[in-house]
């Protein structure tokens, strides 16, 4: 891999924005300007969308700001910038690179062409379904029906898109959840047989002159 | 009915916690005292989870604090209190009556009976596939398949939940997102074909002793 890995600062609380006021605020916007993130803001979104927060949460494995099913930790964050996508760990605070392309414009759904994908992160969902399958060895024979399966990592999906949505809010970031191309997708980033492209997310600063 | 409808105080903004403090500090708990939630904190709650923020959003919808797929806010919540269980109206900021029975401990998965049911407000997640038929028939064909319904919905269930726990978070109260007893609930409540009853999330105050 050609490009190195990211080395993430630690989140830092930059913000005094409350969740009321963050609620109040809260919507999608489609049209994001293409404005980089600072090193700092792209460690807080990522630790604010599915970071570690304390160091033993459920069943022994570290606490995470979104739950997921018996804290599974199913859903990994697969972080397209400009210079390449690269998988989010959580436990090294830091960035993995994983292609060393642009895959932003090609994230985007067919239906979704008509919006310029000018944002500078998009966040790519992606399941691990051994991690609930390990999980159901100790502990919920449920993990094993599929389609109890893909009740879980929706939702969990669901719940770090939320807090994404909740922070850009708070930080004067915008926010978009959408379709992607799962397929393709999985192909250029080498996904194994048993993860599973879900959704993306794209963030950034507002387009145009900001208020 | 013989429970009357409760009209909720307009959500008034009574915390200062950040997103990013909340964030820090959203965790799973399933231990839940029986206090009851006052009634301007059950409207802040339920604001919070999906309430109307803005007058227009998507598609001339009211925007909700919550995204939903192109806005269709297809997930409706009924609300299980001591008193019954009430659906909640966003747009009228109230808690129409639809049940005058107590089913909070009656939404537990058997799994989960482990829990004693104390929580005083216990929410249930259900999908009306009505309002996702209605918005394929001018947006989007995919609507109409049955997965990917699924994928909108339960998506969509996560990002109510994780406003909830966010909201619990800033607030002092403590949140769990759960199973419950779909095929039974979906029968006492009466529920129409077209919808699907799909997980709960018990709210309230910590058990024992306030730290």
């Amino acid at each position: 891999m050609n490009i190195p890995v990211i080395q993430l600062p630690s989140p830092k609380d930059t913000g005094t924005t409350s969740v009321f006021t963050a609620l109040a605020r809260r919507k999608t916007t489609r049209e994001i300007g293409n404005r980089p993130l600072s090193i700092q803001d792209l460690s807080n979104l990522l630790w604010a969308a599915c970071g570690v927060n304390r160091p033993v949460g459920p069943y022994g494995m570290p606490g995470r700001t979104a739950a997921s099913a018996s804290n599974s930790q199913e859903i990994e964050l697969y972080v397209a910038l400009e210079s390449g996508v690269y998988l989010y760990d959580p436990l090294n605070n830091r960035l993995d690179p994983v292609l060393a392309q642009d895959l932003r414009a090609g994230a985007l759904s067919p239906g979704q062409r008509n919006v310029t994908p000018k944002a500078p992160v998009q966040l790519i969902f992606v399941a691990d379904l051994n991690r609930l399958t390990h999980a159901a060895e100790f502990l919920e024979p449920a993990f094993l029906e599929l389609d109890v399966q893909k009740s879980y990592y929706y939702v969990d999906t669901g719940l770090i898109a939320g807090n994404v949505y909740l922070f850009a809010a708070a930080q004067g970031l915008v926010a978009w959840f959408h379709g992607c191309h799962r397929t393709d997708l999985a192909r250029r980033l080498e996904l194994r047989a048993e993860q599973r492209v879900l959704f993306a997310q794209s963030v950034g600063y507002p387009d145009g002159p900001t208020e």
